[in-house]
């Protein structure tokens, strides 16, 4: 699905993956970043964590948000497809300045939120300039073309990625998290070789791409932003082969994204962080 | 130490680091092709068992080749510095058409062949045409700089690898193994981070790089060889972080060789198989 039209008059929100394990108390500077842009004490959160199995997931983040210091934080506690057409849930999500979803189980979320009210809701306020982030799961689950699996310490592979269609907040690029820690470039890789248009965006844990309405992105946290870019490949040996053997894949471009630096996908170029951008030079 | 001068009137031998775990049983064709370039009935193989620890190492190897079939296999049981002055241990080797390097650990080698007449011995043998294979730390061993040591699982960082100094077979590029299987991008791209100028190559388990005297390598094995180039890069945070911070590295280059594919370290580029190559097209 395509993201959502934008109105007149009215800017898309920040989407803002994030890789999974963000810290939450000792420097939450993404959590802090996303409550600022929210609307910093003005802020109404709503935090969705459906993709979650545990039951004290939304009033976890409930606390890590007030000790932030925010104006208001919730969660719905979406369950069912039946809670997603509950009209009080939408209205909630129809009133925030932000929206936090929850890790979990992107197929979780998929199965649950796909096509139903809540999901429509979450995709207009974005286009309204609501700002949507996520975390591991969540992160998955914005692109309109969604990581659902794949194994992981695999060289890329045809099947090497499993997708599912996700919310299409953004249809960019698509999303893996807990990128470095869980050693899954070959499941990305599979992902871009299927069709190239389509960028891969890897996220460390800790570490998260606040993706502007321009489709600029900046990242923020400790670990990296990985993005390989197929679109000038030379080769690829993904159609004819099959799921026992390894592909081919070469001319891909690879950025590798610290805090600061940012991700122009309109360009498909990366800069570094703006203190060092006017010493650019090739090394 | 760059590679030994070769004499007029010879030829480089190839080079052929593995990933580890080669097939050894059902289809060695790493192995095979070793021997086979090595003269097949009438090749001499010496292994090199001192990475190991293990005392049957060097026996196992024998009859992998013996069973793969060719003219005569010995290994020269290496365990100290002492033991390579050996001048029997060097005659062998000087004998040899092809040398293997069994897996093991890598600064156990370095220790123990570092500077010693073997070593002199294998480096002057492969500027004869000897071929030198070895999997795993014997495909560590083989660059000039070699990666020692660095943890699995992580984003690039200052302190990401520990080089140390390899037997300098090539100085065109610096080797990690086991590569998608360990997860050891990271690792790697803290190497090429280090100083640009050498090419970064991933072997994944049971897949060769067949590097020739042209600096030319062919890809065989079941998995890929990742390639990364950071030649052009235009920005890099390698210098002014510390170890506990993620690296910033943009415009790296990244090829994924599967079986067949080349790449020509000359020029920094990657080429498909022989039989797709006449229909090379931007897709």
């Amino acid at each position: 699905m395509c993201p959502a039209n934008v109105e007149e008059g009215h800017q898309r929100g920040f989407i803002i993956p994030i890789g999974g394990a963000e810290d939450k108390e000792a420097n939450p500077s993404i959590l802090r970043k996303f409550t600022e842009i929210s609307g910093g004490r003005e802020a109404k959160i709503v935090v969705i964590p459906t993709a979650s199995r545990l039951d004290d997931t939304g009033e976890r983040y409930e606390k890590i948000f007030e000790e932030i210091g925010i104006g208001e934080v919730s969660h719905i506690d979406i369950k069912s497809r039946e809670d997603c057409n509950n009209p009080e849930f939408a209205s909630r999500c129809e009133e925030a300045t932000g929206i936090f979803i929850t890790g979990g189980n992107q197929l979780r979320l998929a199965t649950i939120l796909g096509g139903t009210a809540v999901a429509q809701v979450i995709r207009t306020a974005n286009a309204r300039g609501v700002h949507i982030a996520g975390t591991s799961a969540g992160a998955s689950i914005m692109s309109e073309h969604m990581i659902a699996g794949g194994d992981s310490n695999e060289s890329p592979k045809e099947g090497g990625a499993i997708l599912a269609p996700g919310l299409g907040l953004t249809n960019a690029m698509i999303i893996d998290q807990h990128f470095s820690e869980r050693n899954r470039l070959g499941r990305l890789l599979s992902a871009v070789a299927y069709n190239p248009f389509l960028m891969g965006m890897g996220i460390d844990e800790d570490t998260a791409a606040f993706i502007g309405p321009d489709d600029i992105c900046e990242v923020v946290g400790s670990g990296t932003v990985t993005v390989v870019d197929g679109g000038d490949l030379t080769y690829s040996s993904a159609y004819g082969t099959d799921n026992r053997n390894a592909l081919g894949l070469l001319g891909l471009k690879l950025d590798i994204l610290h805090e600061g630096c940012l991700y122009d996908f309109n360009i498909r170029e990366a800069f570094p962080p703006i203190e060092d951008r006017q010493n650019i030079c090739k090394i």
